[in-house]
């Protein structure tokens, strides 16, 4: 596909958001808990804003794993649950890979909790089967950073593509220069990059200096 | 005051939130900058919930200190903000110390980005003069951790004492078994330990599992 | 009181383990989660070897701050639990001071999760009061390293002294050459530092190969 | 393999424990010591609710390298114990090279300590010789971080797959809709993740209070 | 090209430097901002002395992302500045890369902030196209160490080569022994490792001792 | 002195910089040596802006500690070099305690590498002479990060006020409302805290874009 | 005693090092192990070379916290063993308090493995019956990091003086000027320091290029 | 090589130490220098335990690089010293290859000062020319440990082996059961890991309470 430059397409999209429940966030060190929740809902938010198929699935909700954060179908209400009867590896769940291959796409995004587990088995699983798999691990969440260095080796062993959030938003908008441009600014800002905003404030008040004069006078030098 | 057990008394209490300035936000490293922002703005809420009154000013901020972050004053409506013509030390403008002596109240609670500076400088000087003060080190923000250790170490020399965001919160509230005990509960899982909202998530849901029936069969098991 | 060398009088002293919930577990950042219910473990086990009454408590137990460990009351089957009614800092709680002074002891031990505020509200308190308290910091737990930075200096600034749960156990036992001496091994090597389990097995190994010969026979130059 | 979906085949994997001995824990620094003896047991659990062979051996055991850690034998009394008569790389050793494929099967998963040593020689060479070889990088234990960013690079080049504890026993029990599903609950709550049992129990307590009631009654508000 | 033994060859290179705004600068959070700068600026001061063609590029430059750093086109007065209408990948603009075409150069070194955006997609674009690609990780800056972990991975896996600043320093000028020595010695001391300015200190210090004699008389013992 | 609110006044104040050598600078490892030589150039600048005595002296400059760094007196032409015959403690040479004598000033603003040695030796002495001393830590440059933690309750123990570069610099300027604001920020940004540089030239840029215009155009949506 | 500025007096000190066994040691984690011990070996050179008395004991040096490491009678030969008879607070033993007070000195130099533990008690008794106590806490060795921090909040509020290796070699030496001048330069090079060796290789070697001539001849340009 | 079982042959390998200069050690970050000096010493000794060709070479001795750390030589004397004129990869000196030659050897072990540069350059020269190449990563020293990551993804993406000192030593040793056995322990508790010695003395005391009997008694319980 030459006009992705080797990128992936956002038409061939779908991001597979796995396990990623209350309860085992609360085994994450890899990623700050609070960071993790955001890039999530980053993730849902640029899927509604592109139109990419979401498809969620839960481990056990009903048990100490908790529930989905619920901000994943608030943020994404077009995604699609696919409930699972146990199996770890959302792969060997055919309703999930149904779900996958109704929609007719070939590139799969995938994060989940725990990252060794939820997210590099099926990203070994679908490389396996020919799909172009990026696996979020920063949206992913694991209980170990030593775990994460090991499957970040992992999974690019196996051909899968390691990113992360931010990146992934990047890649799947391509370009600022597109009606929804201010709504990816403020996906980033408030959810990624918080450290964006305080550009984004500053920059506002330095403009409105010049505009609109200093809001504070120097009595001594000015 | 026997009756708070050495605690602070809120009835006696101004909250000084001095140059939380989008510009020198990103000079932060001691602190991760959303965190910084959100404690923030759960001292500010705090204040509105009990009526405590909150003082803020700000450095230069026509230049590139930038503005103060919005979210202060828009959670404390009641916060009063005095202008500095350039002092660093912001008990050096006369206008700063008479708002506080306006109050009545002899307990600050100052929290100041840099911490080294716009926290400790002013917090030197009102224990000098008799003020009760607690130093909110963690809603401060500062240019280096060495610094930060510095600066414990030099405020609570001085006779300042030294505290973080949750405890300032929970010092304040001093019970859960008020009309707005949720409310607390809110602030603290919103804006100082996201960690806790997993945990209300998942009370939530476990419940609901005993009440509704849980969302999932397993075929082959139950 | 020459006798102990201004170290702690263990037959003066009382253990208060405060608000370890396991709600409250999942929010700690300071201490690994396990490593902080072994440490309470230890100074449970600790205190049923030397006859320490013990007092907890709990914080909302019925809600997301879960319910205490139940290690604490199982290793140390004489502990008193007090309940409270919302109080944040357990000094506020009457029912909670009055169990102290029907001990008569003046000593105070105190551990509790989150370290900033359930362990260093009624420290504060305590010393205030007249007690001789021990804070054991790394038995309490804590949301944020830079908290915990904060609360020592807090807590030795008012008073009390700041300890860890290693030292607790040494200063209760004193020597070990008392009957209880292996029992104190036991508890330091599963709870408290299991690397010292490791030069145990060691120790007997090496012995063992001077009682009853080598396991291997290496072929060529034996 | 299509029924794995590119994950392992238990029915074909053999476990390899090798080196993990006393004095050589104590010189592990890239893993807590305490949580990588539970790693190493949680496989050993999990070996023995497969029926998975184990086969285990030790360096120069008679020295200061200590014995083999007791829990192994303990937890896997099937495990066969092959003495090595110094080589470093065990697969030097035809007689463990013999007990493996007398096993007839063809995937290895391997951990020792050290990491850098231990487990990545017998990695290398198994590789070569066509076996499928997983290495359990956080149940080995090396010497310094560095050395295990290195190793880790080094056993990926060569066609060994990293993995982690959790992920291991994860990809070997497959689902959670078996008859064991509670057993390796127990497992990764006890010796891999233990932040998974304030879950457990978190879970229970707030169902218990819908099924039997509070605990405590705030009196004002209730 | 036999003679740089696979190093890459200075006269088939070219520097793309992408997006190094002061606005994102204050985004990065895995190398300190004043020694990015630094670093970039060694690069825009090597590109002169060896006349490698220089090209920059900038995001969005009229808004909060602010303006290049002015020392690129300072240090490097040859570089030539291709504006971009809103790609986020510079390689999806014609501009960029026919600027790259003219220079009929195959061999390109890349930086760009941030590392895991603005660095990886044009590298992964350009190997896919045949160049020869070298990624300096540490004159780009990312916003989390974690997202360069997954870049590194990423980058080596579609076949560019990572690096840094004093390895590609190194690898242009090739030898000490060329007219322009002591300017990369200059480079190196001022710009890429600091510390290599206090050993030019004290070597000439040790050699004036010996020239000229002590400065200091050591009265007692000399 | 009521007008410096409980701050040091500039006026009394002399600077003693101990040990700036290069050889020393290469032992540092709580500091990087680049902020180091920066942090100690930013106090010799603001000396010398502010008309502050500066004494400094060296140890053995002509063995292998090296010599004092060039920037001290370069950037304090008025600084005054005492040599030392040997001695390690300062305060130990007469001439030094002379020279600060000679000034009539009471408060002394001391760093020193190493920061455990020849900062807190001489503080310590100077306090017990009924000097004001500050110590300002992260301008001093010490062996190992645990001796600085060490050395900073020393010194607070001591009677010595312990404080870093950026704040002992606020404390000395006061007042950005006068002649010689902007010289003080220029010391900030290029010496003490780069991230602020960054903050300047977006601040100009923004204005820049209202004054001037955007620089680029975005076709298709402006 | 004026004469030391406040120092302490090496003719009235006394060095305990309590505990330094080679089981212990390898329970150590705030120090890397072998610079603990280097560090040791300094403190013991250094008593060796001023006369300065040193006592030494164990804790049950026949199990498993194994034997006194040999350096330090080795290399302190007049050093003096005071068996323990199980007492933790080695205060507790009247031979070793005898023994120092036999000496007749009232400084107090105490380092002791664990920090926590075998440093901090007996520094605390000491203080309490007017001794001058000095902690090397570097020289210690603790099981925790967290715990150091504890114990360095604890000596000093209970008046001992928390010091690092480097320095108390530093305080006791006083000056280069005398005799063993180059004996201490040798320690601090080989058992505090060691990258103080390179500045004294490249500082003979700078200066051997002046006497000798180079080594190497660069052809093309020279 | 079967008989390798896929390790490297000693017979057939080379050690090249490069740059392993004073000067350049003191600008080393990722390794603490004295242990990167140890580590060297390791393989030189292991080098003449084994009658291993060692070539070194240097960059630019005569100037602040500093010389060759005396030991190589001290304990290799077998090696060979080539001298550069200028090169930075050595790999571009004809005479250091043709040393190479004449060994007849088709194995490299490199290690060198800075790991980015004097490492990676001639490891990727030599595996282009067909040689199988080791990276001692941890007997180089590099810069900055981000420039580590990256160099470790460089070499081992070029087809080289990274490894560790522990690991390149046990795996020319191959066994213990060899005359030099306890040589190769020695060189590993001396210079590599040095907590191994607390074990050989641990054990060894063990073992002495049984032969010889316990040093103390414990009057009242044995």
């Amino acid at each position: 596909m030459a006009s992705t430059n080797g990128m992936l397409d956002a038409d061939d999209a779908v991001i597979l958001l796995i396990d990623h429940q209350s309860g085992l966030f609360n085994t994450v060190r890899d990623v700050p808990v609070p960071d993790l929740r955001n890039y999530v809902i980053a993730i849902a938010k640029t899927a509604t804003l592109l139109n990419i198929p979401v498809i969620t699935t839960a481990s056990v909700p009903d048990g100490p794993n908790g529930p989905l954060i619920p901000e994943i179908h608030q943020h994404a209400p077009h995604a699609v649950y696919v409930p699972r009867t146990g199996q770890i590896n959302t792969w060997d769940n055919p309703l999930f890979v149904d779900a996958i291959k109704k929609t007719g796409r070939k590139t799969l995004i995938i994060a989940g909790t725990l990252t060794s587990v939820c997210m590099a088995f099926p990203a070994v699983s679908a490389v396996r089967e020919g799909y172009n798999v990026y696996c979020v691990v920063d949206a992913s969440g694991n209980w170990s950073k030593l775990a994460t260095d090991t499957t970040i080796a992992r999974v690019t062993q196996a051909g899968a593509i390691p990113t992360d959030t931010f990146a992934i938003v990047a890649e799947l908008m391509r370009t600022w220069n597109r009606p929804e441009g201010s709504r990816f600014a403020e996906i980033l800002a408030e959810h990624v990059c918080p450290e964006y905003k305080c550009l984004m404030e500053s920059y506002s008040k330095a403009q409105a200096v010049v505009k609109d004069g200093p809001e504070t006078n120097l009595d001594k030098y000015k």
